[in-house]
């Protein structure tokens, strides 16, 4: 080590303390990777402030000194976004965890980033209030994670993705300016909304320290089935009829291609198939409302319809919450089957809904005309335009996982889609960036990021490609 | 006039043809000036290009020639944010006016930047779907502009501001380089969200020209009521138990102080006062729905709940199309009681819900104190946390009104409001930033300006405040 670079870290372990500063055997496994990269990856210590503050000075001293940062949420990221570089710092949430505020009146919740979104989902049900961001890893995630990437989840359909739940937010930039602006206005046009800049930008153009989340009110009644129709275009009818009929009260519309639907029910555990045959598609819709009955009556309504006009095949209904789980599981067994997949690729591209059933198709049809001995399978959210891909990658190389990619991704590129619906890019997608985003879209993001983080020194290595030089 | 500048236009005109390039008396009086401003300014020229591409290739002149170019859609904005500076170049978007296409499966609609308002929202109901953007200058504005400034108006309640609806942008940027980013999809995390900097940045980070919108089911009914009540604090416990209990049907709460409502009953032709005593405070109530018998009967249970809590003294339910348009006439009559005023100011600030009824008295109290003799009326979107206020500013002169707006500026300031809710900050209030935003926000705006457009050429002199060079 470099006496200059000893300077710099002397420096930082003095401004955090003991307990803000971990070097050597004390740096944690935890904060050597995020959940989705194998090899962990040593930063030079991990750093964990206590406030805004500490962020703040510890970001002024890594500026002085040219030091990158990788800063770490919940770790539960999908893309490597929070895997520290060789050579760089990381820096964790986990000791901002509190939940400032819950103002029932304005309907908002204040906390600092490293709360866990389920610490927020908990203080809202406390005042009868919903978190209307969802995702599976709730109990570990932080919300600071779910702003920086913009994370989507459960509840896109109903409530949008996490930036339409950011009212105000506080943000460290790399030189240690803060720059808070934690109003709880709905509407507030005064100059650029330099929060959105911030959002879903992965921790590459300043470090979330704080934020205000707007709350909504809590359902009072949930209906959920288990639809079976013909085929996708069936199903895409009756997402066209639930939308006009049920409104606002849908809240999540779920879909399922029977490989992926044959894989689940004949693996996982607990998984049974709710239905007595086999059908061609299937669906999850999800309702939920104010009011029990009226919501009830609707939604029956809608079923009704849709089987008399020939769109459902067959259909079951929960009546407990133990259906509930146990339909939702089913479209909750990604995990479950990778097992049974073996080697294989997962994918979370996005694209118009109209164009969702010829995608897959063509995803399908190509897989098996260049690696016929490749299992895939589709699932996911259609009326978001998003679907998550699972195919089997025989034999586990490098080169054929590469194939595997460019097939999925030269497919989505065709359909004018996104690689990356809500994952975001992070260190593993970020060579397949531009297959999404033109050659102007990626510089004017370099401009971006060089504005307001000249010397490259938050999260280095995600989201851009690397430069080439020519 | 110089050589070099006559170059310039000369190119401008080679480049944009007879119908895109109009000078001395035939630049139309209307682009010298927004709905805003009093006193016209000449531009150099009034550039009208076709398409897109024309717009690039005039950016890339101006460039070139260093001309600065204000951004003009239908010039309906209300904070002098269309008005050309003195040596500038106007130019329009109106005859860009083409729908592309409405899309009713992924729900969208694209349209180009100088298309009305009320042509989108035409087209999308002519497909059975809903335009969720909607202001009262609906058949004037361009929906470029309504993305350029973030446009708030009558359904932001229950469909947010313009942006939340905006899925794909394209742009051009001061340098002529186009971003085009016209995707369908809700989801899209593949590297920063670029569109995002644009909407609401008011032209100063570059040219709007094209426009995807998500569309909305169409609400089949729509019930409406006018509510007195004893005050402020019982109108919004009701705002809470209609949220509650109407939940996502819920589409407007619109409040009104007495000040406001005797005002516009007393002296706009066909506001009569629907009730028959006078009360101390009064909201209208929209609601929405794919159902009618359903969402009735929630509307009418909740009216009825909250007269028997005691929150509501009394109301009158719309039983007609014709009744809806008489209540709404109350709310929307702001322009009708201007004459009563005189000579006044208007405001468009936000706040935290909660703190809305101290901020009124505040205000009030404080110009009582300051201008005995001033007149002030409130009322606005309670929800949103967003006021409208109209204070008369006897005598009219700069002193007078300088001396209001620095009243309601520095409550909204104590109250951590922003001093633009919706309409923007244009030329008119650029020098009232500061009052809400911080200075490293500034200096963060500043260098995103920077960034985007070195040379300060597009839309000079607004959002920004001029900087103190010392």
């Amino acid at each position: 080590m470099t006496d200059t670079l000893q300077i710099a870290l002397d420096e930082l372990a003095a401004c955090l303390g003991p307990a803000g500063y971990l070097s050597g055997d004390d740096r944690p496994m935890r904060n050597r990777a995020d959940a989705s990269v194998g090899d962990p990856v040593e930063p030079l210590a991990v750093l964990r402030p206590a406030d805004t503050a500490q962020v703040a000075a510890a970001m002024a001293i890594c500026a002085r000194h040219r030091l990158p940062v990788t800063v770490q949420g919940g770790l539960t990221g999908l893309c490597g976004g929070a895997t520290p570089t060789a050579g760089s710092l990381a820096m964790s949430m986990e000791r901002m965890r509190r939940i400032e505020e819950v103002d029932p009146v304005s309907m908002t919740i204040t906390a600092e980033a490293g709360a866990t979104l389920q610490s927020l989902q908990q203080a809202a049900d406390a005042q009868g209030l919903l978190c209307p961001v969802d995702l599976g890893a709730r109990g570990t995630c932080a919300i600071g994670g779910n702003v920086a990437t913009n994370a989507g989840g459960n509840r896109v359909l109903r409530y949008g993705m996490t930036r339409q739940s950011v009212l105000g937010l506080e943000v460290v930039l790399a030189d240690g300016t803060v720059i808070s602006s934690l109003g709880k206005m709905l509407k507030n046009n005064a100059g650029y909304d330099l929060k959105q800049v911030f959002i879903g930008s992965e921790g590459t153009l300043g470090i979330v320290t704080r934020v205000v989340l707007a709350l909504v009110p809590k359902p009072a009644w949930t209906g959920l089935a288990m639809v079976a129709t013909r085929d996708f275009d069936a199903a895409m009818a009756c997402l066209i009829e639930a939308r006009r009929s049920l409104g606002p009260a849908l809240s999540a519309f779920e879909v399922m291609w029977p490989d992926y639907w044959r894989m689940v029910t004949q693996n996982v555990p607990g998984c049974r198939d709710p239905f007595e045959a086999g059908h061609g598609f299937y669906f999850l819709v999800e309702v939920g409302g104010p009011d029990g009955a009226r919501e009830e009556e609707a939604f029956k309504a809608f079923l009704q319809g849709a089987f008399e006009a020939g769109l459902i095949e067959d259909a079951v209904v929960a009546q407990s919450l133990a259906d509930m789980e146990r339909l939702w599981s089913i479209r909750d067994a990604s995990a479950e089957i990778e097992p049974v997949l073996g080697d294989h690729e997962s994918f979370d591209v996005s694209m118009s809904p109209a164009v969702l059933g010829a995608f897959v198709e063509d995803v399908r049809a190509t897989l098996s005309k260049t690696l016929p001995e490749a299992r895939a399978v589709f699932f996911g959210h259609a009326a978001d335009g998003n679907i998550h891909v699972m195919a089997s990658a025989p034999g586990g190389t490098a080169a054929i996982r590469h194939r595997v990619e460019e097939i999925v991704y030269d497919r989505t590129r065709w359909y004018s889609g996104s690689i990356s619906a809500e994952h975001g890019i992070g260190s593993l997608k970020r060579n397949w960036l531009s297959w999404s985003r033109s050659k102007p879209e990626i510089a004017l993001m370099r401009r971006l990021k060089a504005a307001l983080d000249p010397d490259g020194l938050l999260n280095p290595g995600k989201v851009l490609p690397p430069e080439v030089t020519s």
